[in-house]
């Protein structure tokens, strides 16, 4: 995670950690963000086509920014402790191909990680280089529910 | 908002209404699920190149969904009060190219829209069709601050 562009690998693959879903934090995103009857209670949710209550797809992608400055922390702090100076990562200018694949039901424990898919030298902050990742959820199934395609800048070893 | 997939025309714009957000509103959702510094605290953003504290991108994302939800919810009203069916919205499968294109500072006011791109009849689907909009966010000065497309199905008239 806190490595420098110029050691990270194409198809490298970085545990960003779990997370599982409780029924109130579900309620309590929806209510203030999302409130559709499919998030609000399984009474309204069984009269939808989804005929319980899952998560908003705005609460799985926030659960993802949680997971990814989490394993980002830790991961500064163990090269700190190490005595390694950590990587800098710069802003997200946004990203691509956001896809809710399957629903997240309360009490499903999604496994986040992010897997590098591309890097680009940046012309215009030669201290900076560009990774592309496919940022990703599995459930305890295995089975992909979150994906999205991310641009993350990222400092350059010896700038 | 509540129209059917065969009277919306390309161009269209709806007006999904406004959200001011607050310091507190701000930080509470950085806490949660966004906790880095220029998030956090004045102080703490104030050792990063950002100075101050900005809103999340996940918060300026999430609040959109609220504008859509708010709006869908009382087009639906009217129409109802008008003694119309309002038309369904079905799920929405994921996005393209989302873009946070400028900080979003405590008290700035976002002025969210939907801005109707294309329209795709659904063979699988003949009872729906896709409308891709552009959803975008500006804020009090004007300025697009936020962005992304959307695929959303709605019902057919008829159907």
């Amino acid at each position: 995670m806190t490595d420098f562009f110029d050691d990270l690998c194409i198809d490298d693959t970085y545990d960003l950690g779990a997370h599982t879903f409780s029924r109130d934090e579900i309620l309590r995103f929806a209510e203030k963000y999302d409130p559709q009857p499919f998030h609000l209670s399984e009474e309204a949710a069984a009269e939808t086509h989804y005929g319980r209550v899952i998560a908003s797809g705005w609460h799985t992608a926030s659960v993802f920014m949680q997971r990814f400055v989490a394993t980002l922390k830790a991961s500064e702090e163990r090269a700190r402790a190490d005595g390694k100076t950590p990587a800098r990562f710069g802003p997200s200018p946004g990203f691509e191909k956001l896809r809710w694949i399957k629903p997240v039901y309360p009490g499903d424990t999604l496994s986040y990680s992010q897997k590098v898919t591309g890097k680009t030298e940046s012309r215009s902050r030669p201290e900076w280089g560009i990774v592309h990742s496919d940022m990703l959820a599995h459930n305890q199934d295995g089975e992909l529910v979150f994906s999205f395609k991310a641009i993350v800048f990222v400092e350059r070893r010896g700038s």
